[in-house]
This record gives C-alpha cells, structure tokens and sequence, in this order.
C-alpha cells in the first residue's frame, strides 16, 4: 500500500491544471433527514467531466518528475478514464492512443476523440488488453484506469478537497467500479481524517467489489454487467484496489429501479447532470443514514458527469419525483 | 423607468439572503465557436431553484426599508415565482398564500409547499386576479411575478453580479416570460456596463414579447401557450415591462424542436439541470453568434432549474446529441 503523504504530494502536482470541484448542498434534503447533512461533491464539472481527470494527470506528471515524461501514451476504459487521459495527454502535449470498448457509450467516444487523440474500438476487453501490450512494447507508455500507484494517488485528491473543505466530514461515500477512487478516498482519509468513514457503492447488478469482501479474494465478471451504471460496468477490482476496498467501512449494493429514482433525485434536488453511477452513491448514504442515532456530514462524490441521451431517457421514462425521499425516510424509521 | 442605481441598492438588501450563483463555462463549445466565449450565469443554483428568489427578497425587504414588512403575502405564480415568495417568506417568518394554475408542473407546486405557506389551485388566471383582489382588501400585500419595480430591482442583481465577475462581457441573453429579468438585466446594463447589449430569447410558440415589440403595443394569449418551455408561459407582458423589453438590442425566437436540441446540450456540456426555458436561451446566443464578425464574450442567464419528470422525458425521447453544435456551426458558416 502507498504511504498516506502521496496524495499531498498528488495535489500540488496537478492543481494548477485540474478544477477544484464545487461542493454543494440541498437544504430541503437535509430538512428531510433530520440532523444529517449531506453535500455533493461535483466531480462532474472536472476536466473532462469526471474524477478520472484527476488521476491521468498525476499519472503523466509523476512520470516527469523522474524526468520519464512518455511520448506516446496507451489507455483503454469504459469512457472516463479514456477522455480523462485524452484531455491531460493534449494538456502535455503527449500523443494518445485510446482503445474503447465496443458498446461503450458513443458520446464518451465523442469526447474522447474530441481532445484529439486517436480512438481504436475493440471487440473485448481482451483483445483491448493485447493490443495495448504490442504498443507498450514498441514503446508506448500505458496509463491502467485503476491498476496503478499513481492513478490511486492522483483520485485521492478528491478527499482532500472534500476535507479540506468540509473538516467536519464524518463519512465520504464513493462508487465502486475498478477501485481507483475508493482506494484514493481510502488512502487520503487515513492521512487526513482518520476518525471520518469511507464506504463504497455498487449497483446489486456489478457487485463484484461487495461479493470479492465476502468471499475474501478477488471475484469479477466475464463480459460487463448490465446495469444503468456504466461508469462502474468494470469486470473486477485487482490485487491492488482489492487491499484498499477490503478495508472500507461498508460497501452498500443499490438495486437497478433506485439507480433510476435517485438519478432523477439527484438531478431535481442538486440540479446537476449525473451519471447514474454517481447518483446511486445518494441511494448508499441514505441507507446508512437510516442506521445513524447521531448527527452525520456525508459527502458523496459525483464522480462524473457523462451522460448520453439513451441513458436519460431511461432515467426518465417514468416519473419517480412522485415519492419524495422523505416518504421513504418516514416509512423505514 | 426605474433610476440606474437600483441595482446596486437591491443588492445590497439580498445579499445576505441570497445565493451568488456560479458562472460556468465550456471549453469544448467556446473551441467549436471559434473566437468567441460563452458563460452560463446558473441561478438554477438559486435559492428555490431560480433567479425568482431575487425579486420576491428585495420586495419584502424594501418594504422593512419603509417600515413597511407585510404581515401576510398573496401571490400567484406559473411556479418558479410562488418558489421564490414562499422561500422568501419563509426566511422573514411571513405566512403566504400562493395561487397555482391548474396545469402548474406538479413538481413545482410541491416545492412552494415545501416551504411551507397555503397553496390553492385555481382554474384561470382570471380566478387567481379576482381571488388575490379579494385578499388584498383583506390586507394580505400582493407581490406580483414580474409587474412591479421592486421585483424588477431585483431581478437585475444577477446582471450586476455578471459584469462585477466577467468585467468583458459583451452581450447577456435572458429569457422572456413577463419580462421581469429581462428588463432588470437591461437596466443593470444602462447603469454598469453601457457598452454591452441585451437580448431576449422566447420560443416561438410563445413569442407574445418580440410581436408587441414589432406592433408597437402588448399582446397577449387568452390562455397559456403550448411549449416545452413552461417557465415562459406567460400571457403577456406589462406595460411597465413592455417599456424595457422594447430598449432591447432584439428578441431571438427559438422553435420548439430546437429548445429540445438546447435542452440536451445545455445538461450534456454544462452538466446542469436547466429549464427548457433557459437552455433555449443558449439558441439565442448561437444565432447572434453567427453573425457576428468580432469575437464576443456572452453570458447565457440559465434563470431556473425546476424540471419535472415528463419534460425530462419528452426532452431526451430521442437522441440529439448526435449532431454537435460545431456541425451547425459549420453549416451556417
């Protein structure tokens, strides 16, 4: 595991390029749960439009700081990761090659390609994982989306932020899909704030980082799941994330029909854009909050705010702002 | 016509109350667009979700300035408005009645209860006038959406708050309802950045303003017109708003398919929740852009963010962010 000072080091390494995200809150929500808080930090309005901004940067400007900046750099994702390291690789001036998945959604393919690196799309994460080993031997630097030191550092400084912002933080909650973020929140709060709490969040349908804690190694999918959540349709944690995420507080599974309810919450109340995978992070702190006796200051992270027009109008094919949050508040207690 | 220096004292009197709402940009659209830049001014971040709470403030606090403060409050609303009083009311600790038109988004009538003054449905306009009459013999004090100049006082603070930010502003586009922003963002104008122009923006299917503009005198509907655009269903302007909304440097007059285009676009590149009514303002924007040879800085005022479940739905029925604005961009060219 890394030492906890990494992410100190991380932040002052790419906060003149990064956003500092906003942190907001909604009273009538925090009317509703009585003496907890909940904010929101809008990782959505990163670079990019997600966390994974965050932890390329770091990434490449580690690599400069031993004098290793790459020429060229190699990436494969589900959509974030890749315009996160598409937008730090043309901030340095660093040619990219990025394999995508098919059916990873067209508009993150669009923003990729938007900040001009070249996008390959392969058949499957294997044939992804072979071709980007034939680059790395001809010299391409290879950016993992979770399975690196550098890429956890770099997500740590999210908690940093959120610390440093909000010291009474008692608990930070994170989507879980490779792991990268959770660890980073993990890592940061060890150093930061080490009474505060981390959980992890997962759709009930990609669930493999709750079953991997249960069963005690490493358990991951074939082909991705199906869920709503994209963002976290990873196949599994690895070795690496997996030491980080057996030691969270909790990871909370959220079934698919509360993805849809809180991502249109979350839209109506915070008024931001979400993507699904973040919103049902909302649906992990509720749960938990149900359990508090005493007062509570969550965050939750809106990792990222990618979202295409086929996964809104599933968000939306139905209203759900019908029952409001405190409805379901009052029917648990 | 209101003196210049109501701005600066309207602000004054709310700023303690109010929330000074973050100007965003997109580095994607301003490199599609060339030379020019635009900035969304986000009162959807307001309190009780739009610029309303502005207006209904400085009213009540003007009439504490005169020793003045009502005891009870009668107001009527297409929603954003009766948000904005009973979130006002409720900060000073005044009871108020609200009258809600049948055919009011739900969500918008659930938001003026949660603050927790009287809310009544009425069938008509015409109803709510003659019910709101009776309550001002009564002594309740009527605070009227957009008809009154403390109202358009306050409105006009967001302007002031746009130039006090972004000093090179060259254009602000608002939308037109009653024309109460509008007018405050003109008269803000004359007062702090005489240079810079003022455009309204209206759907076509709603597009009462810019027709009284062309015929010289106010026209208005019998009956709400039918458009995605909820905000800006206004019967027709007044008088006094009609004075402003005449000074205007134009009025844009977007068709409904495109406040459907704008919609997906404004949530996809500013991650936000922004009314049909707002995101159609971005329309306005690009139109004036076209054809101008000079690059401008724009400010695009996103006046609200109540979206309930069936626009989101009829917005994202189908996918239309396939064609980016860059193509239209470079088809108008």
């Amino acid at each position: 595991m890394l030492p906890f000072d990494v992410t100190v080091a991380a932040q002052k390494r790419i906060a003149p390029h990064i956003v500092r995200t906003p942190i907001f809150t909604n009273h009538l929500l925090n009317q509703w749960l009585g003496g907890h808080s909940i904010h929101f930090k809008c990782e959505n309005f990163q670079k990019a439009g997600s966390f994974k901004a965050r932890g390329a940067m770091n990434t490449l400007l580690a690599c400069r700081d031993r004098g290793e900046l790459p020429e060229k750099v190699v990436a494969f994702s589900l959509g974030n990761h890749s315009s996160g390291v598409a937008w730090a690789c043309r901030t340095l001036g660093i040619p990219a090659r990025i394999y995508l998945q098919q059916g990873v959604l067209p508009l993150k393919k669009q923003a990729t390609e938007n900040y001009g690196c070249e996008v390959i799309m392969t058949s499957s994460r294997q044939e992804a994982m072979q071709r980007v080993q034939e680059d790395v031997d001809k010299g391409y630097y290879f950016i993992h989306p979770y399975d690196h030191d550098d890429i956890i550092a770099g997500q740590s400084t999210c908690a940093l932020e959120i610390y440093d912002e909000l010291p009474n933080t008692t608990a930070i909650f994170a989507p879980i899909g490779g792991g990268g973020l959770a660890s980073g929140t993990w890592l940061a709060t060890q150093y930061l704030q080490k009474t505060a709490k981390v959980f992890g969040v997962e759709p009930v349908r990609a669930n493999d980082a709750a079953r991997s804690v249960r069963e005690g190694h490493v358990i991951g999918y074939d082909s991705p799941p199906d869920t709503i959540a994209d963002g976290v349709r990873t196949l599994a944690l690895t070795e690496r994330t997996f030491e980080y995420v057996q030691k969270l507080d909790g990871i909370f599974e959220i079934e698919e029909e509360d993805i849809y309810y809180w991502s249109q919450w979350v839209a109506h109340l915070v008024k931001i854009t979400a993507e699904p995978a973040c919103s049902m992070v909302l649906g992990g702190a509720f749960e938990w909050l149900k359990t508090q006796t005493t007062p509570q200051q969550v965050v939750v992270i809106i990792s990222g705010g990618n979202v295409d027009a086929d996964s809104h109008r599933k968000i939306w094919d139905k209203n759900r702002l019908d029952i409001t949050p405190l409805q379901r508040w009052l029917e648990a207690k």
